[in-house]
């Protein structure tokens, strides 16, 4: 009997597709625990002492709701960043926040742009509110930020999302060309700007200019803080954004153990400094690695490194060869990008073990 | 200069509320810490002290992601519960469902009825998804199942909203009494039952029959688990409803110390039956305390009891001098049940000093 009870005609029509495949997905049907998680790009040095300290004494608050507003966050996030509390939401982490920013700005057929391979989560969300999307493909592995700025022209685009450093590449480009995207974009784009590895980038950011409504940027406790199991990231935007944002998100999503871990991580500058240096000496270690066995890497401004294997037949037997020896680390599955192994940056010991079984499967 | 980057029409034609205002809102308005926290139903009884340790455990692994099946979380609930793990997703409490249920049934414009009073958030995502709520007022402060029926047939409505146990009012209807609204719904008409309460009832609620597409059970950690900072819950339904939420749910939205003291609590039986029995006990003294003073209180089958000041203007007044003495309770805030002053159960610590309180402040 057909039940007339009925989803959405935009949930009845989306496909049944997932943006990722999850390590516990891999060990389940593998039927074997991994031996190194590298493929997701969390941070295996781990949050700060301090934050751990904060999260394991505020367990004992647990049966209280959070903060829905998340003040002292904000306001540590506001002192730390010099822009007001107004113009900061905090979120479940960056994927919660592209969920809402595109809820919040692409009615039912309107187009976003992004580039061809970028991070997949804003594309679901897209697809999840019944908008299009724009593809634009990489240029010489990085974003194309003139044909992106282009094409949300030609396509009257209300987003256009980059991120930057730039995921799964690791590319990076400096305030200045951001600034000059931020010009080139027609009056109606907004930039969403997504700067999960921002702290690991080697020149400064575009600075903030909380109060310009062209951008909104999205930052995360989940990559060099080392929290992303507690889900945890903010937007800085135009006080009118946030505003909009408070209309419709979720007020009580989010964890109150994430919240004070987030503030005491926040206040530990020599642990963040400490991760940052690590994981720029695990990127030489890694370029030097793959220099030894005569192959290519892609300079990073992240906490992962792009091993470029020149075809994408080679790259996947790579994958395949490390996940069968219980390494988990993730390929892009669109061209020209697939022709890379994307491998984070683990601990020293960690990246001890990823070289010798690197050195094992390369031919 | 007006702005030509623009919000969608819906989130700009909604108004500026929120759902509820925190505690921590009021401590930062008042100046001052609330001695006695009764107002947001949280129980006060904490976390198991299993689910605690699992939860101490997992902070070590706080840098990875959470498991975005919730995979061991499901297949725990699914032996527990006897339904398969196909019919369970996991969110970030029922509010998190709540939207997910919402944006998933309803179309712009398509309608829900829920009570006159009943829990907000519900009407927070209608509202923010574009659909229209048809209200029916409780009777003898109870959800009035045929009117909430009879009102779904009138409207074409495509989701029913009902909370049982009842919130603000505590009332319970049987499991007879809901099998007999699921007969008497149309067919184009979900019900959607929110059971954040269900461990706390007095008797056994609708049996599971998670391939009955006309009902999806909402349920939590929040409650009776005490685990309410955490955000994690449930939803039970048939399986294609499920697969439809796995289509635009947030796949890494939910916490991964929360998956893992979920999971715990779930095993830990004899401290859940304590909260319960500790409960009932509570709910027995709010009771005596009450007649002792001339109030009258509704049955409960939660971790609150309302009081039934008889008047919005006494109850406002007790509301007011409690909050004064820094105790937080919440009073519904619409007809007819803006006479009541809702309080949670408290541990006997707390029952001892609200009790000193309410003496106090009650004429």
């Amino acid at each position: 009997m057909p039940d007339a009870r009925s989803f959405t005609r935009l949930v009845t029509a989306l496909p049944a597709t997932v943006p990722f495949v999850a390590p516990e997905a891999l060990e389940r049907h593998r039927g074997e625990p991994l031996e190194l998680r590298l493929g997701a790009n969390e941070n295996t040095f781990g949050p700060s002492p301090q934050a751990l300290a904060a999260m394991r004494a505020e367990l004992e608050r647990s049966s209280w709701y959070g903060d829905p507003e998340s003040y002292d966050l904000r306001n540590g996030l506001s002192q730390r960043l010099g822009v007001a509390m107004e113009n900061i939401v905090v979120g479940a982490g960056i994927d919660d926040l592209l969920g809402l920013v595109v809820r919040a700005f692409l009615d039912v057929g309107e187009c976003a742009v992004t580039s061809l391979g970028a991070y997949p989560t804003f594309n679901y969300h897209v697809a999840g509110f019944g908008a299009r999307l724009e593809f634009v493909p990489y240029r010489d592995d990085r974003n194309d930020l003139e044909a992106l700025a282009e094409s949300a022209r030609r396509h009257d685009a209300r987003i256009l999302y980059v991120s930057n450093p730039d995921n799964p590449t690791g590319s990076w480009h400096d305030a200045q060309a951001i600034a000059a995207l931020l010009d080139a974009l027609p009056e109606q784009t907004l930039l969403l700007l997504d700067e999960a590895y921002v702290e690991f980038a080697p020149t400064p950011p575009l600075p903030l200019d909380a109060e310009d409504p062209r951008v909104i940027r999205l930052r995360t406790f989940s990559k060099a803080y080392g929290m992303a199991g507690m889900r945890i990231g903010y937007a800085i935007a135009e006080r009118s954004t946030i505003a909009a944002f408070e209309k419709i998100r979720l007020h009580f999503g989010v964890n109150r153990i994430a919240q004070s871990g987030a503030l005491a991580a926040l206040a530990d500058r020599t642990f963040l400094q400490g991760v940052i240096e690590g994981v720029a000496r695990g990127r030489e270690e890694y370029a030097e690695l793959a220099s030894s066995l005569g192959i290519a890497t892609l300079p990073s401004a992240t906490n992962f490194v792009a091993f470029d294997f020149g075809t994408p037949e080679r790259a996947r037997a790579v994958a395949d060869a490390l996940l069968a020896r219980r390494v988990f680390v993730r390929m892009p599955g669109v061209a020209p990008l697939n022709r890379l192994v994307r491998v984070t940056v683990g601990t020293p010991d960690e990246r001890r073990r990823f070289a010798r079984v690197l050195k094992a499967v390369t031919p």
